[in-house]
């Protein structure tokens, strides 16, 4: 018997279940390139309700109590009571929405700790090079959100360009102000859009794009096929600092590690275009805060927008929510209903292979056998190093 | 010597001209098919700036002042001041975000009135049938703006399946609500995309949709070419009926007639799918107002939004600026700068046809000769009937 810790965030102030808009999710059979969607022996929920916070329990209470094991959920991911889990937990289960960060202090605290598993994409709360000497394995449910942040990427580019947050202002307000909403809106069609890093989620992105008239660029430490640089027309880069000074949008899609840490800094925005958007979903300590709302007030700036905060959650008055021309959203692109029954079932997939003492997929695993793992460890060795930092 | 009536929409309330968020915009060298874009012999702008409010004159008071005119600029679009201008008036020129409305009893007291101008696209405004019988030529700048209202449909579609209006919210007001935020927060993969319309607008909405992975259906009462349908992956219905039934997603880019005024009412509504949205950039009058709302406040529609309004302005107390789950805008989709600036030079070009005693591009053409002209006015057409009724 195990003791699972599973951290998510609270239920909505409205109760739970939500009424639900719509009585069901599309089907999606497989990933673009062929990965299989996730294949558990069983799910415990219906796909399109909320999985993701406390009350949804990522649809994984029956399965787990039938084994034997036992699994907090709780939407504490600091302070006393979950340290007491902490110390005994085999597993612990958090989203990047709502992240437990597991640091070096907190790892060597958890001593039966064998799995940390990401309900999502993204392991960089969890401290790997810690993880590594502990022999934990590390692992998250990749491509399971991927398309789900390319989306709002791409609505968060058209929101910026377009003014929409304005206009729809004017709206409520009573107003029908056509000059107050327009000064500041454009047209995305002819512009250039730069993406930061074309893995997954920026190859998305770049597909979903193409239609819209933009000439697109990227950096990657990595060049892509060149059969697919001439099918998206994508014009490369072999350094961020030729990309964004070629733009007029920027797209941020890289993992945390400490050559992308603080990487947009008031240095890099000096260099773009004035007027340059910025969209991040990647996560938030790839730029500087206070250079971003500098550089909207200056105007070298026209908009900034994503779904990355640090910490999350951030302060009431933390000053992305108030600066100039925003369009951010809490951390949500990945965690729609259409995301959790991914990566719900996902979660569920990896627990019943580590349970079974069976192989966890490959594209799963990010840290495992005290080093880093396969396919899905990539992201986080562009430097060389196998840690971000965690709780940096 | 000519008196040319322009009815602008009014200047930003923090003054003209604004400080502009960027420095240009993007050169566009010609539409998709191939149609030039607006080739006056000469601009007395530059494209980028705010041309279509009062104090922007489109650009035009140079070069009519030069040539002898008299033009008049007013946001005026009733009342005496219009009134009195209208019945000196040879040219007519306003844009549909600030319709000044041409019906069969003003048209009789403009005895001069020679040219009816649209800057932008759509004439609904202007009684055509009156037009018609009183010799008027009505213009309008086709395909100026068209790509501008597609953008936005694809942005309001991604807005409402993704709940990002909410979302938003939740940062200003300093909360981190995750499950409130996604309770109603869908990927738009996968789902169902219905286009009523597939002209310019609709066909440049599929495009960019297309790479989405979802199903695209269409209605028009002409069938797209086969290689057109294989290309996109459409599915043809023959009526609104069978469109509405098979989609999540409806949008709207139908001209306003007889046969599509009102057509969503309460009956077409109830026979979508429960949680569907509906993005309507076309005109408001093809949607029954208060039906809309109810169907948004029993769920039947998880989400509305578009930007057209009847009528507008619209009052201070429509319901729709107040009704649930809406990411609606003012009528700004085809007037973003990068709009401003060909429809303002391919009004230009209108006019320096007009004066010159040369045609105007076909293209361009809704009324003409005692007429409906070629190319332009079929969108009128499809009920046999001239005119909408303006001012309905």
């Amino acid at each position: 018997m195990a003791k699972i810790l599973c951290v998510l965030y609270p239920d909505p102030v409205t109760g739970y279940p939500p009424e639900y808009a719509r009585d069901s999710i599309p089907l999606i059979e497989a990933y673009p390139g062929g990965q299989t969607i996730p294949s558990p022996a069983d799910i415990d929920f219906t796909p399109g309700e909320l999985l993701g916070c406390v009350s949804g329990e990522l649809g994984l209470r029956k399965y787990l109590e039938a084994a034997g094991h036992e699994l907090i959920v709780t939407s504490e991911k600091d302070g006393e009571e979950f340290e007491r889990h902490l110390a005994e937990a085999e597993v612990v289960i958090s989203q990047p929405f709502w992240p437990a960060y597991l640091s070096a202090e907190r790892i060597a605290k958890a001593p039966n700790l064998k799995l940390a598993l990401t309900a999502g994409i993204g392991s960089d709360h969890v401290d790997l090079d810690a993880a590594i000497k502990a022999g934990i394995t590390v692992a998250e449910v990749t491509y399971s959100n991927s398309i789900s942040v390319a989306e709002h990427a791409v609505m968060q580019i058209l929101t910026l360009v377009r003014n929409f947050v304005p206009s729809y202002k004017w709206v409520v307000e009573g107003g029908w102000n056509i000059a107050d909403c327009v000064e500041r809106a454009y047209d995305l069609e002819g512009m250039d859009v730069g993406i930061i890093a074309a893995g997954r989620i920026g190859q998305a992105v770049m597909r979903r794009l193409a239609p819209f008239g933009v000439r697109l660029h990227y950096f990657d430490t990595r060049r892509l096929p060149l059969e697919l640089e001439q099918e998206l027309n994508l014009t490369y880069h072999d350094s961020v600092e030729s990309l964004v000074r070629s733009v007029d949008v920027v797209d941020i899609h890289a993992p945390l590690h400490p050559k992308t840490y603080h990487m947009f800094d008031a240095d890099l925005l000096a260099t773009m275009r004035r007027g340059s958007y910025i969209v991040n979903t990647a996560r938030a300590e790839i730029v500087v805060r206070d250079d971003v709302v500098a550089a909207l007030e200056s105007g070298r700036l026209a908009g900034y927008a994503g779904d990355v905060w640090f910490p999350q959650p951030p302060a009431v008055d933390h000053p992305w929510r108030t600066m100039p021309h925003h369009a951010m959203t809490p951390h949500v692109s990945g965690t729609t209903l259409s995301a959790q029954a991914r990566y719900a079932a996902g979660t569920r997939e990896i627990l019943e292979d580590f349970f079974a003492g069976s192989p966890i997929r490959d594209e799963y695993l990010i840290v495992d056998g005290g080093a880093l793992a396969g396919v899905g460890a990539s992201s986080y060795t562009a430097d060389g190093s196998a840690s971000p930092g965690a709780q940096a």
